[in-house]
């Protein structure tokens, strides 16, 4: 049921089609070719490499999570947004996002992710706007998030509003 | 696998094991007996007469949802939890609530609810606690929520931090 569509339109679209064939997904104004020949994916896709991953998250400076625990939240994620670098037949995992959800009115964005090579180029946006796109499709109306501090200008500049009518993102901690 | 165990012990806790057999739950300090001889009961069932938890919904004057809709949040929630009032074979609901979570790390808990006529009574803190304590149970480390400004210092009173860290809880809203 995954899909991959080239962010960035090109004459050897049929790549594209040989690595998922599926479900076409358009992007707008999302910047242009990173260079160098590559091109930008976006996939659904939950058979995600977990090194690679790992790998990801490590380059951003995460702590590490247990691998099996990792696997069990992507198998149980509403949503899986993985983005890839693609050049020839190779292609590198550049960024991730997955949400949780009921199914129905609710969902929430964690582990949003893009490699610090691939930063400023617009692509967290685009990422983003792909995953709200497909959280939408699936009629879910709340997208929701906690954004650590210095993403919270991010997530204002498409269009999300932090603690909207006084509601409060709030965690629960041991006595 | 549901269960059912009296919030309050008393002489009769067969009702319980006749209503749903299962496994016990300990509650701590929660209060006395909220009168009439009733008693209150807690569940981890999702078999909720969905009109049923629409009249509790609409007596604490929550917008009225489809109904398909509320049934599919339910079957995708991590963690159901319902509260009731037992008289003898009678049985109402007066509490609710449900979290979605990736079986991992994150839960986010929604639609706290819990009758008027039941509230004051310490009812909402044992509710929380027990749903607490079953998310914890499940290995659950992040337990999450968005308040509405009126019952922050309600889940503040149970352990809930509001933007630890600058972390913020933002809502995406449509163009």
């Amino acid at each position: 049921m995954g899909f991959w569509k080239s962010l960035f339109s090109g004459s050897d679209s049929s790549t594209a089609s040989k690595m998922t064939p599926g479900e076409g997904y358009a992007m707008e104004g999302a910047g242009d070719r990173t260079g160098n020949g590559s091109r930008i994916f976006f996939s659904t896709e939950r058979d995600i490499d977990l090194y690679e991953l790992e790998e990801l998250c490590d380059a951003v400076g995460w702590s590490r999570r247990p691998l099996r625990k990792v696997k069990k939240a992507i198998e149980h994620s509403f949503l899986v947004v993985s983005m890839w670098d693609v050049r020839g037949t190779q292609r590198r995992l550049v960024g991730f996002a997955r949400a949780t959800s009921d199914h129905a009115f609710n969902a929430t964005i964690w582990d949003v992710v893009v490699h610090p090579d691939f930063q400023g180029k617009g692509l967290g946006k685009a990422l983003m706007k792909y995953a709200i796109k497909k959280l939408r499709s699936e009629d879910i109306s709340n997208i929701t998030l906690f954004a650590d501090p210095q993403v919270v200008d991010f997530y204002r500049g498409i269009n999300f509003i932090a603690d909207p009518e006084g509601i409060k993102g709030m965690f629960w901690y041991p006595d």
